[in-house]
């Protein structure tokens, strides 16, 4: 890819030049001090980033890795769970569920839309082992209240697991106070890191449950990567992708640097300016604005404009590459990200890219009036929370 | 790790420059055009190394993952494997199809030592559905035939499942006329590849089992990943490790300009250089000679010397890093690889320093004798086979 060209798609997401730099480097010994050290410092940063105390595992894998992870940790198969679908990552998750021999309920949200502790509890039948929700559903740009189901959902005895591959270091989490025993994510969005592994943080109920689990894993087992971890040095079961582990720990500390509630602060206010300017150039939001992510906008594509066109147009005639829709929004929505290595100003920018495209078009657009809304919000700082 | 060290560990292999500079760049999203034309090349060209027609995919994974895949896809739990294990990956392969329900029968052979058609036919009940053999012992250094083994079971209707994680690349192997259903590998041994991907063969019995199975899998689901390969543009089913995958077409690249017979004489090369080299400076090889590897040699560390400080010397004094034993053998071995980007100059360059290494620690060596017998089998060029 042309270095001049901006990753606005919801993951991979542009690596920042520092993160770029430890990538490209000769491969260490997974088995010496030195990688050792970089793990460390690695396990540590990423407590930071998920602001917690517990345990944050690697595994080399995708985020759906991490998925499958931490359900055939917690449950074993024809355990009963309740899983919340709000869009075509929730429905995966479903489809890992069911996979992997679970008794699944489906709590089927109308995509655009999440949900909250009330709608959560008002479908437990008392006999699920767990509940599992997507943070930030990346199909929709629509989130849940997880803090409302966490709170909601302590005490109860079932265990708690969140998807936030589209939010964590993004989107504020609180594995503890929000009573989360697994929280799910991975390299490529908003942690700036490059694709290929996967990050869990695990309750010590989860580790408990994790420790009598029947069901069948090896390359999943939680208990052993926490156990390698915890040694020291810290290791890994399995061979690591150790010029990936390295990079990440970069991008942990870009993060550090910044401070953690900066840069969710951060994407607040990058989330507020898109929907802002969307709204301000007469289009139309996806998603209910109060679910609204903070890490990606959808957006309805208007009447008479293909999203193709538009994609293929913002990428050539101004560098700035967005994504489609998935599944069955294919065609009909465009989505923006602004997570991680994105700035205020990339988000000005491609709102402005926005408004000529939509006018080269042949959509009546009139230009500056998504750039004059969402720079009033960047100028302000955005609202708290 | 500074650049000027050499990395003689049985994995990670050092990285070629020009895998090095492909790897330390912007990541492409995996939904483009750009990158579809980066996968359909690796496509073929692990098709090349791999020696086969065979679907060859490519999954974000260590190893060890790849394994595991290997043996959900083709097997259900309950069903009755042999397992070959002569050393540390062998009882690795063990403790996986365990986890994964299987009911395993397990093979132990002498550590050092490897077995062919005979030894495995002669401990089949009849009524197993599958053989699994590790092709390249790396805690050992001793191989096994997997072309007779293979060749035997051609007929039976059992699956032949080849671990050729730390073979592949380095020696030969070739899944259709061998008639092996899965052959696994990942990148950061011959293949020269940052670690972090896993790579298999699947023949079409294999497809046809996997689109059977019961057993429970989703990230491991090879249907899903052949389906997705096989799609124009080929795509993968969940975010890929782009950056490695971009990494790696170009570590494959280099193997089919070497040419892969080759690259397997090198490797055949560098084995005998090695034995040779050992044997004449007095010391004692771990494996039988029958079943010498070709991408590492395991030497016995002689009395009154410890390993640790060998390994130690070797990095501090001379900047090549060789392994010491896995497991049982820990203290009582040295291995030195000599796989992937790893020449002759560089096996010359290890015994010269391991006999320097051994008389600065006291025990008697006639400096120079390894070498010149190594240099006798460069300048004729080994034999074949």
């Amino acid at each position: 890819m042309d270095l001049e060209k901006r990753l606005m798609t919801p993951g991979p997401t542009p690596l920042p030049p520092q993160v770029i730099e430890a990538l490209g480097k000769q491969v260490l010994h997974h088995r010496t001090d030195e990688y050792a050290d970089v793990l460390a410092r690695l396990n540590d940063g990423l407590k930071y980033v998920f602001a917690t105390q517990y345990p944050v595992v690697t595994l080399t894998a995708s985020g759906t890795g991490g998925m499958e992870a931490a359900v055939v940790n917690c449950f074993n198969p024809g355990d009963r769970v309740l899983l919340v679908s709000a869009g075509v990552f929730g429905d995966r998750y479903y489809d890992i569920c069911r996979c992997m021999g679970l008794d699944v309920k489906k709590l089927e949200v109308p995509w655009g839309k999440g949900v909250g502790a009330q709608e959560v509890l008002s479908h437990l039948a008392g006999d699920e082992k767990g509940v599992i929700v997507t943070h930030n559903e990346t199909s929709t740009a629509a989130r849940s209240d997880i803090e409302s189901i966490g709170k909601a959902l302590k005490g109860t005895g079932m265990f708690f697991i969140v998807d936030a591959v589209s939010s964590l270091g993004g989107m504020e989490v609180r594995p503890e106070e929000w009573g989360i025993d697994i929280v799910v994510t991975s390299s490529q969005k908003a942690l700036m890191c490059p694709p290929g592994l996967t990050f869990l943080s695990v309750s010590q109920r989860a580790m408990e449950a994790a420790r009598q689990s029947r069901s069948y894993r090896h390359y999943w087992d939680l208990c052993k990567a926490v156990d390698f971890l915890s040694k020291n040095p810290p290791q890994h079961p399995f061979t690591p992708a150790v010029n990936l582990v390295v990079a990440s720990l970069t991008a942990v500390s870009l993060i550090k640097e910044e401070g953690l509630e900066n840069v969710w602060r951060r994407h607040r206010r990058m989330g507020q300016m898109a929907r802002e300017g969307i709204k301000a150039m007469g289009l139309e939001l996806f998603a209910d604005e109060k679910y609204a992510s903070d890490t990606l906008t959808a957006v309805k594509v208007p009447e008479g404009v293909s999203a193709k066109d538009i994609i293929r147009r913002m990428e050539q005639d101004f560098g700035i590459i967005i994504a489609g829709g998935n599944g069955k929004l294919k065609g009909s929505i465009i989505r923006i990200a602004h997570m991680g290595y994105i700035t205020e100003r990339d988000v000005l920018d491609a709102l402005g890219a926005l408004e000529k495209t939509l006018s080269g078009l042949g959509w009546p657009v009139k230009e500056g009036r998504a750039g004059a809304a969402a720079k009033a919000i960047m100028d302000t700082g955005g609202t708290e929370k």
